[in-house]
């Protein structure tokens, strides 16, 4: 089964079915971006009239097309996307992608549905779909998708049935210079589901964690058991929409979901070790986090800013979300007195004030207090226009296997070019200090699930020093 | 007393005293700024060592500055603050900002914050500070601050304990296009403090509304009072730090404030119908929502979309904050259904779907429903690169004097074109739709408290319709 899924994201060829010349519709946006993305396949656009689009040959059916092909992506009215199954049964196409939307989420399509999967189940097609936007794989090129991606290769993969979800995960993941491993779009789920994609993406050496958006699931005892599975080896971050009367309707109309009640999936995640996010931001954030942070062994946490207001912000979060402030020891307290202003506040938060405002003090507050048992993560804010916080950030990383979250706020121009300079050596950087405290807490709670489990120290090996890590990857891929 | 206030934000003369010549000192930033930010009163550089100063004439004292002083601006070391505020009071000066640190937030300070505080009422001296990182006003060119500001004319007011929450603010304010009114740093607030600002604040032109970050409060019951007379003309939301043990702690370090129990503190805020905001972030979007939105007449919102991944989000956050989400009359619906795609979801959240992925069909659903009145706001969120859409929202925007909340998001470098475009006409962009219905249910909160208290239309006024308004402002003073 991996094999067919497996052509969904790394097919030899591709066949656009429903290709137009015309740049408003759909079938002419993804052929553009499967070109402009790189893919090193062959491209096949399927059009009866057109005889080439975007320069290059088109086909006037499937059955036209001269070689094997591995991947169908289907844009073609609803109605006619039957037939247009039959020609990829008799092709021997495995896997098939419909974007197309008019199926069950409107009242007549239900009938279409069951045609189409008859259909797939009889020549062993695998179907995405239909009513989606698509497949993104930046690694490979193959970007079959019509709107919001990202071609920057990155390490969190994304699965959701909403493609303004993906594309808003991919936008930020594009500007944040994280990129993304994978984004599959799943809208109806006819037969591809969560389940398949978890088990495929376990095992993709792209993928660090997995971020899921889901609506409603078909089987959710299959998709708990996945995932339970699947948790042990990477991170699972889930945001649910539905969770109330007004928006179980609008999943409803959207990809004809059916919600389920929100105390029994959300106990059943818990369950699974899957991290749940409250917002879409914070479904980000998380993985933001898991991408490029190595997981904390402990809730303890030494907050290290320059303005008292945003290190009392962080306190109070992280009070809220369970993590502890221990104090510093007294020897790195005293040895750190011998440096810095007597108007330093000695404790956590460790306020370094203005009278200290020198991104060095960040780096020797961390090097006294990397040893410290109950302090397991750090949280630097920079609070101010510090310049050369990048350059700290970077050194201290590769001095501590702990993990060291950067906030930078409040510094106008100098916090835009510290940010790119920490982009730029994979170090990711939140914008708010309630934001890197939530997202922390989801590494310091999978952390504990893995202890639990045992096999903490395996994953950990996997996620790895993040810093040295992404380097290595932008050397291999970009 | 307001006379002495308006001093701190639009003097005729100021002294820096403590201005250096070394660019790293505070005294040396703080009269940059105050210079390039196109200051039109009288500066005097106070320092004994260097004639000239980035390029202007400094006086060896304050007693030998050749005429009236209306603030003073003290950026020296704590313990010689008390002689030079005897200077400034035998100089009559009324009104000082003391920036420097060392007071009560440290151990021995205690003794010093007397000292000044005996000088300053004998005086007849209103002091803003110590510990503080002083006033911003773009109106005036009155930039006496060392950090984070915005040069750009706004309309929202910031009071704050901390420096980098006004500094985080200001930035997000310019990144925006919003800029602020004014920013007032308090630090220790040993004399001056929220109840004198937001008495000043109410008659101020220049604000529609004001935003507080507050520590502790040594007079809680004056500034409730305060709030509740204030906030019946311009909405107050507030930001507070130190709610659990862990924040309190930070607090009682930063600007030595107690915190108190915050239950009381919130039944306290909506007895004075003060918004509470529970982040940073929402503290700046709701604000960003009162500068720039109407009022909306109740709970009814609308949600327009491209993607019902995101509709189904914002209407779980409409569900969860008490915001009501109408069907839209069916005759209004039937009129739709002649123009849009049948694959639209004809309801709340109105889906637009991929097969009406027109911005001029974001407007059309705004039309048809503008009068229905039971939808009192709408959310429209544009979820994929949709072209056109600022000029649509920027057209539909004075055919109704409902609010129209706009979210934007997964769009790439189309999203950036057209967020400019909008706010280049005064029209706020939230990035994603939990954010935007969680500013828009504080406009709901606020105006049913105008409502009851009757001071419903006055204010509505005063707010006025945003995007004629801004753009009035932006003729009158950029």
């Amino acid at each position: 089964v991996h094999g067919i899924i497996e052509k969904f994201f790394d097919p030899s060829s591709v066949a656009i079915i429903g290709a137009s010349r015309n740049p408003e519709k759909i079938g002419h946006m993804i052929l553009k971006n499967l070109l402009e993305a790189g893919y090193k396949g062959k491209v096949f656009p399927v059009n009866p009239e057109s005889p080439r689009i975007l320069g290059i040959q088109t086909f006037r059916s499937v059955e036209a097309i001269p070689s094997s092909v591995d991947l169908a992506v289907v844009a073609i009215p609803s109605k006619i996307v039957p037939s247009v199954m039959e020609e990829c049964a008799k092709k021997g196409i495995e896997a098939v992608i419909i974007v197309s939307g008019g199926f069950h989420e409107v009242d007549h399509g239900r009938r279409l549905d069951k045609a189409v999967l008859e259909i797939a189940r009889k020549a062993k097609i695998r179907v995405i779909g239909p009513n989606c936007q698509g497949v993104n794989n930046p690694h490979s090129g193959l970007c079959a998708t019509f709107a919001g991606f990202s071609r920057l290769r990155g390490h969190m993969a994304i699965i959701t049935q909403s493609g303004s979800v993906g594309g808003a995960i991919q936008c930020w993941a594009e500007r944040d210079g994280i990129g993304i491993s994978k984004c599959v779009n799943l809208g109806n789920k006819i037969d591809v589901d969560e389940v398949d994609i978890l088990r495929f993406l376990k095992n993709d050496t792209d993928t660090k964690v997995i971020g899921i958006y889901i609506e409603g699931l078909a089987n959710g005892r299959a998709f708990m058991e996945a995932a339970a599975e699947v948790s042990k080896a990477k991170p699972i971050v889930v945001l649910k929409s539905g969770v109330t009367r007004a928006g179980s309707k609008a999943t409803l109309s959207h990809t004809g979901s059916l919600t389920g009640r929100s105390e029994i999936f959300d106990a059943a995640l818990k369950q699974a070790d899957v991290i749940k996010a409250n917002s879409l931001e914070e479904f980000y954030d998380i993985m933001k986090a898991f991408e490029s942070l190595p997981l904390p062994e402990g809730p303890g946490v030494l907050i290290i800013e320059s303005s008292g207001g945003v290190g009392a912000l962080a306190a109070d979060t992280c009070e809220k979300s369970g993590l502890r402030l221990p104090e510093p020891h007294k020897h790195a307290k005293n040895r750190l007195r011998e440096v810095l202003s007597e108007f330093c506040t000695f404790s956590n938060p460790f306020d370094l004030t203005t009278e200290s405002l020198n991104p060095e003090h960040f780096g020797l507050v961390i090097e006294e207090n990397k040893d410290n048992d109950k302090i397991n993560a750090f949280i630097t804010i920079f609070g101010d226009p510090i310049v050369g916080a990048a350059e700290v950030i970077k050194r201290i990383s590769t001095e501590t296997d702990k993990p060291i979250v950067v906030t930078y706020l409040g510094g106008g121009d100098v916090e835009m070019i510290e940010r790119d300079k920490m982009r730029a050596v994979g170090i990711s950087v939140f914008p708010t200090p309630e934001r890197a405290v939530v997202a922390l807490q989801a590494l310091v709670k999978y952390s504990e699930s893995l202890r639990q489990s045992d096999t903490f120290w395996g994953t950990r090996r996997l996620l790895g020093n993040r810093s040295i890590d992404r380097m290595q990857w932008k050397r291999n891929f970009c």
